[in-house]
């Protein structure tokens, strides 16, 4: 880092609009120059998507006009709003990007399917130390208060002492107030997965269709994990990585006949 | 494995009438009972999205009246079709879950904004082993005929002996004649990225848009790399993992002052 302030890409998936982008953004104004390119509409749910057979609109616009950051507004998804800062809109490289906060939980294998994680990812491919925020809260009216802290100190840290390559941060925040956050763990993904549940209905026309829904299932008690973390009052921060190869793998497909 | 067929789920991204699915459902029936649950229309560039803020839609169908398999078009992403397979139509968890064969590469970074591989991943979170099959062409009338001996081989070898616990194969096919492919070569992602140029219009109403196009780049010259091992005539497997901690990044972010 040089003198000038630092340049930092703010995004979500949860829309532009969103409460927890809102306390990001607030949060950013006191570290650095601040710019944000977000969806222009709710994209949970969307992983590593990208606009690929469509055309993409961005538009730059002023959410509030007492605040001092640039601000564009995407039709595409998270991973796209990381893309056209980047490459369009950004004279220079962001010296950080963060994602979030999210309205609710990217813990253990949520990082998958997360719009907020995979910007984030999406920002390390290029280069650039990034990290996803999340609260273990689904709420529109989300109280962020108790974690403004957090965010500004685990930003400033990432910016100090830089990211090892092809690491970015997961950062989740318990639901709790200020002085029941017991502190900050390192920790590992639990191993947990998604038994899904089909909400089977008919619609007027009296074809079928189906909601989506699921139970998560934990079955990986160990200590060092996000989710032990999270349920004993601790924000977890989860090292994610996007080399997806499993090293450990390759010499026993290698015994294969083939 | 017991002496009954195996059951096999098949499914893609380039929706259910895509030449790459229907290569691999003609190969999957000389191995086992064949069920597929795919798009009803192009995915490609989903990543691991998934449909929670929509309906969903999924029709028993029949491509060709002269084939075994039972099949079912869904209108959501590659994952909720895994989802719905697994926990909706399937009476029992598959012995195999293939997906593709996708029309262009999922080698290196691309495994992350891959819909083929996704639903690979998916059903790997769910215990199933799990295959994603590209071939590096994007052409609808690319010629699959070369790769079938090897969609059998490697499913055959995936049946018989299982994939280690959390890991899925991301195997790419090179765009060769039979004669021209060397062989199998089981690799680790290579560390590559996309650089994007988005070329800006302005529509019909005045209105500037874009189109996504990108550069791949890749400065990872590693000869136990999936591109290297494309680039000079073998077929990539790449044992891919679903727990993104960067393991060896979690005592770095430890000597953070936190």
């Amino acid at each position: 880092m040089t003198n000038r302030k630092p340049l930092i890409l703010v995004t979500n998936d949860d829309g532009i609009n969103a409460p927890g982008i809102r306390t990001l953004i607030e949060v950013m104004n006191t570290i650095g120059d601040v710019c944000v390119v977000a969806p222009d509409s709710p994209q949970s749910g969307m992983g590593h998507a990208i606009t690929i057979n469509d055309t993409l609109y961005c538009n730059k616009i002023k959410v509030n006009p007492h605040e001092p950051q640039r601000e564009y507004s995407c039709s595409g998804t998270p991973v796209d709003c990381v893309k056209i800062a980047v490459n369009e809109i950004l004279k220079r490289k962001p010296d950080l990007c963060v994602s979030g906060v999210n309205h609710g939980s990217n813990s253990s294998i949520n990082v998958i399917y997360s719009g907020t994680m995979s910007a984030a990812v999406e920002a390390g491919t290029l280069g650039i130390p990034s990290i996803g925020f999340s609260l273990l809260d689904y709420s529109l009216e989300a109280d962020f208060s108790p974690i403004k802290k957090y965010l500004k100190d685990i930003s400033v840290q990432c910016l100090k002492n830089g990211l090892p390559k092809g690491v970015v941060l997961n950062v989740n925040f318990p639901k709790l107030s200020k002085n029941k956050i017991k502190g900050i763990k390192i920790c590992r993904q639990a191993n947990a997965y998604w038994v899904e549940k089909f909400d089977k209905r008919t619609n007027p026309l009296g074809r079928d269709y189906y909601w989506l829904t699921g139970d998560f299932v934990n079955e990986d008690k160990g200590e060092d994990t996000d989710e032990w973390a999270l349920g004993h009052g601790y924000i977890s921060v989860v090292p994610t990585q996007f080399d997806l190869t499993a090293h450990h793998a390759i010499k026993d497909i290698n015994s294969w006949d083939l």
